[in-house]
């Protein structure tokens, strides 16, 4: 039985695509985060690792251990330490301690803290709003519908 | 003349949904990227800015400068350096003078660069494929086509 001409392989075609299309959803990612980390630098001084962390502790007003951080963010332990260091260092966090558990801290926003990510969020999201000007309700819903299916399919 | 009454501010909505639509895009994005780079490392034991410098040099047989791979890649020159020491003395690529210009050297794949990255691009789409199976030509296009409006949107 000749396999290869009773079954020749599928045409490469949709393949190229799909990887066409990853290489522009790369790209236009890539170009909006490179575009937003500049800003936060250039009129805030911060970097976006420390904005997300900002973010996660706003989002959780009851404190996370530096694992649930990290978690929560995908980065190294080591890295969201430095970060925090810098946030309580600068104010804008304090380390409490976990009831029943000597050895085990929360880290959550100060006041200051959630004053000054408040700011950084409102101009965070004017300029994101900004940078997606070219597209409407219509075509927010319609992306999203269709990265939904990509996000699905590498998990069938 | 009060502005504000006159002019009361727009509904956020549009605004919240573009700020959903860029952190959906940014998962997904990540999500693939993840992927693909813990796949390098586990079956090639290879990086995905190895990869990239590869399929640089891949595009262009004449040779790179080392800022136009910087270019190219958007990496630090320092990063770049450190990868192309590698890529030599693993024999994949090569330093060749650049005629007319003492100081300048192009960078290029050896036979062997050609061959492994052959192989990887190949396991490489493939992967791609995996990941973004759940999208048919239809939805590719019209993804494309909505990325284009983002892409765009920010030049403006």
């Amino acid at each position: 039985l000749n396999r290869e001409s009773a079954h020749p392989a599928p045409a490469p075609a949709l393949t190229k695509q799909r990887l066409r299309l990853w290489l522009k959803l790369l790209k236009t990612s890539s170009s909006i985060e490179t575009s937003l980390r500049a800003r936060l630098r250039d009129e805030f001084g911060t970097t976006l690792p420390r904005f997300d962390v900002m973010s996660a502790l706003e989002r959780h007003p009851q404190g996370l251990k530096m694992s649930e951080i990290s978690g929560l963010l995908k980065v190294s332990n080591g890295n969201v330490t430095g970060i925090v260091d810098r946030l309580v260092e600068d104010e804008l966090a304090l380390r409490v301690a976990v009831p029943g558990d000597r050895r085990a801290q929360r880290v959550c926003l100060t006041p200051g803290g959630h004053e000054a990510f408040a700011k950084l969020a409102t101009t965070h999201e004017a300029w994101v709003d900004a940078l997606l000007g070219g597209v409407d309700q219509t075509d927010i819903d319609q992306l999203i519908a269709l990265l939904d299916r990509i996000a699905t399919s590498g998990e069938e």
